[in-house]
C-alpha cells in the first residue's frame, strides 16, 4: 500500500512478511551475489529475516525496503540496527545481476540516507564492504562516502577471512543537492 | 519517507515513534472526542500505541496510518489486531473535529478495506460504534457495511456502559469501484 | 479433590492437567460435534487446552470446568478470557452426544452465570453459537440471554465461513429465581 | 464456587486472587505467629503469594487451599513446589490463633496428603518445623509422619538461625482409615 | 586462563563450556558411577549442565569447578544453587574412578567450603548422599560435616527411591586449620 | 578464589558481583577518566555493568577481569561481545590514575589477547580509542597491534562526537614471545 516513488518505473516499498517468497525467489536467482548467505537457506530464513527488520523498524531501530523496478522486486537496501546512544547506522544493499548498472541502489541509499539525516537527526552513516569488492564499493563512493580505513580479515566468508573497507558519510557532509 | 497519496492535499503515513507528539496534541485537542482514552492520557502513551501498533505490522497482525492533510496529521485509521484463522479485521478510526466532514476518514477507511481484501486476502471487516454516536455510525454505513447486530452494553465509557452497533462488510461486498 | 455438586449424580471440578486422557477420549467419541478441532487432534492439544485454561484462572481470567456424571466426564463449560475492562466473558460449553438432553450444560451454565456476576462482579455474559446450529442455540435461549444479532461469515469451520449469532446476559437480568 | 467440605462448619477452597483481603487480614491479626514474613508484608505482597500457588497449581506444581470456618476464613494449606522427579512435596500450614485447637488443620493436611498420593500418586510428603516450635510439631506426629532428622540452622527467621526437624510420610505408609 | 593449584599436580578451573567434550568423555569412562544421568545422557547435555552452572555463577548463585590433575581433567565439585535467604548451599562432587582416593575431592570441597565461608559469607553447608553409598559418605565424614538425618525414598535413582543421608557443616564449625 | 598471577604483586581475577563497591569507589575516584560514564552512575550501574559481563561470559561471550595489585583493585580489562560467526572481539580497559604507567594494563591485555587466540581460537582482535586520547592509543602500538583506520564522529562523548581510531590484531601476527 506503501510506498514511494523513486523514478516513472521505480519505487520502495516497506519489506513486509508477505513479500517473502519474492525476496526468496530473487536471492536464489542471484544465489552466487550472495556469499554471506548459508548454503541451505530457505524460504523461512526470508521470512525471518524480514520479521527482523520489521521488529527493528516497530522499536524505531532499523528499516528494510525493497526496489519495485517495472512492477518486480529487483533488489533492496536496509539499516543495520541503529546505534541511537552514537547517532548512526549503517547501510546494506543488494540487487538482481541483471538490473544492476542502472543507479537503483544509489536512488535508494541516497532516500534511506536523506530519511536518516533529515527524518531520524542520525549523524553519521557507514557502509562497509569487502575490500575486494569493487564493484560494491563504488556505491559509497559515488554517494560521497568517505574511505576510512580498512579491517583486515573482519568478516567471514564462506571459507576465508575478507577484509572490509569501511567508508564514512557525517550529516554535515550530505548536501541537499545530492538528494534524490 | 513512505506514504500514500490519497488526494492532493492528503497523504497516509504509517505512524511511527516520532509522530507520537502530533498524535497527542491532536487527541488533547481533541480531548472531548475520546471518551475511552484515560483522564491522565500523557505522551507517553501515545508513543505505547503507537509502538503496539507497529509491532502488530511487524508480525502481520495490525496496521495504523495517520492521515496528514496540508502537511499536517489530522486524524488515523487503524486495524485492531487480525484475526488470521477467520480471516477479518476491525477498523478504528478518529479524526480531529476541525478535519471532520470533508471525507478524509472515508477515502482513508476504503484505502484500508482495500488493503485488507486485495493485499491481505481477509474475508471481513468489522466495524463497531457506541450505539448512541450517530457520527461515528454514519461511516459504516456510507462504507457499504451492513448492521448486523448491537451488542448491550458492551463497552464501559468512563462511567458508564454503552451499547455497540455491530456493523460487517464481506470481501464479495466490497466492488472495485467503490475503491478510491 | 474440589467439586461442586449440581444433582446427586452430578458435580463440577476444575479442569486439571491429570484428566487431559478424559477430555481426549470424550472429544474423540463425539469426534462429528467438534468441527472446530484440528484434524489431528492430539492428547497433547487436550493438554494444552486444559492449562491454557488453568494458566488464565490462576491470573484471575478464566475457568474451565468439567462435568462429571454418575462418575464419568461427560461435558465441560468455560469462560473464554475475561474482558476485565468491560467486566464481562464469553460461555463455551460441550457435551458428549450420550449425555445430551439431560440439562447438564444449562445447569453447569447457571453455575458459571452465577460465579460470574455474583463472586466475580461481571456485568455481562456471551454465548456465541453458529446460526445454522439449532441444537446449541437453544442454550442461550433457555439460559434467558437476548438474541443480540448475527455475525455474518465470522468464524471459520473446516471449510466454509459461518455466520455466528451472539446473545447477550445483564448482570440486572439474570434472576435469583433462575439459580440453581 | 468450588469446595471440599471437611464437616459440617468447615469447607476448603482453592484460594483465588480474591480472596487475598482475606488471607492479608487474617495473617494481621495473627501477626505474631508469622515469623516469616517481612515487617512490611502488605496486601499486595499476600496477592502474590496466591498468584504463585496459583501460577504452580495451573503447571501441576502446586495446591494453596483455605480453610473456611463457619463462614470465615481462618487458616490454610498448601504444597511447596511439588517435586515430579523425586514424587514428593512438602506441606505447609497455617491457622488463626482463635481456631487453634480444634483440628482443623488436621482435617485439613489429610485432605492434601490423600490427594497428594492418590490423586496425583506421589510417594512421599514432607513437613518441616523449627525444632523449638512444639505446637507445630504436633501436626506432623499426630499425622503419623516419622522424624528423619534434624536440619541445623537451615532457616533464617528475622533474626536468627533456627535448626528445623524434617519429617517424612510415605505412600504405603498412609492408611486409608486415616482418611478423612 | 583462571585457576587455583590445589598442589604441584593438581588445579582446579572454572568450568566452561569449551570442557563440554572433557567432561562428557570423564562421564562416559565412568558411566555406571553415574546413575543419576538419563542413558540417553548426551554432549549436549554436559554442556547444558555446564552452561546452566555458568548461569547461576554468573547471578551469583552458583559455582562449578573442574579438577586437572597431571594436566587432565578428573573431576569436579559444584554447589547447588545457593539459598541466599537462610544463607546456605549444597555440595556435589564426582570423580573419576581411575583418580579415586587421592584425596582430590576433599581438597577441592575444603577449597569451595573456604570461599563459601570466607568469601560468600554463608552459614551453612550440606552434602547429602544415597545412604547405601559409603563411598560418598565418606567425603561429609572426613570433611567434618555431621550427620543430620536420614530422608527416606527421597531420591528416585533409575528404578527405585533410595534414602539421602543429610550432612551439615556451620561455618563456626570450620576451623582454619582445616583450610588447604 | 580463581586468580591469574601477573606479577609478585598483580593477580588477575574475574570480576564478580561482589567486587561492585570496589569497583565503584575507585572509578568514582578516577571519574574525570571516565566521560563515558553517566553523570548519575551509581552503585547499581557498577553491579549491572559486572553482572552484564558475566551473563555474557557465562554465555561463551564474553570475559571481564579486575587487576589487582598489592591486594586492591586497581583497573580492569574486557572483551567486549565476541563476534564467534566472525571469530573477533574487541578489548576494553581502565586503570586508576594512581598505577597507570607500571604496565599493568599492557599485561593484563597480554594474557586476554592470548585466552582469546590459544584458548577460544578467535582469529582478530580489536582496540578503538578516541584519536585524542594519546594514552589510550598507546597500549594497542604497545601490543603490536596495526592502526586500521579512523572512524570520524563514530562515538559520542558527553557534549560531543569524538573520532574513533580503529586497531587489530590478527591471530598470526600474536608471537609467543609477546606472551607473558
Amino acid at each position: 500500500m506503501f510506498s514511494y516513488k523513486i523514478d516513472d518505473n521505480t519505487e520502495l516499498r516497506l519489506l513486509e512478511e508477505r513479500h517473502a517468497e519474492q525476496v526468496f525467489a530473487l536471492l536464489v536467482e542471484n544465489r552466487e551475489r550472495h556469499p554471506e548467505l548459508d548454503k541451505d537457506f530457505s524460504l523461512e530464513d526470508a521470512q525471518k529475516k524480514i520479521k527482523h527488520d520489521l521488529a527493528l523498524f516497530a522499536e524505531n531501530k532499523g528499516l528494510g525496503v525493497g526496489i519495485w523496478h517495472e512492477g518486480n522486486l529487483v533488489g533492496g537496501v536496509r539499516y543495520h540496527e541503529i546505534d541511537w546512544s552514537n547517532r548512526m547506522t549503517e547501510l546494506g544493499y543488494w540487487i538482481s545481476g541483471r538490473f544492476e548498472g542502472r543507479g537503483l541502489v544509489i536512488k535508494t541509499c541516497r532516500v534511506l540516507i536523506d530519511r536518516a539525516f533529515n527524518e531520524l537527526g542520525l549523524n553519521r552513516m557507514v557502509i562497509s564492504c569487502a575490500a575486494e569488492n569493487q564493484k560494491s564499493r563504488a556505491i559509497p563512493e559515488k554517494l560521497g562516502f568517505k574511505q576510512e580505513g580498512i579491517l583486515r580479515q573482519s568478516e567471514w566468508l564462506q571459507d576465508r577471512f575478507v577484509d572490509m573497507m569501511i567508508y564514512g558519510l557525517l550529516a554535515n557532509e550530505w548536501q541537499t543537492d545530492k538528494r534524490l
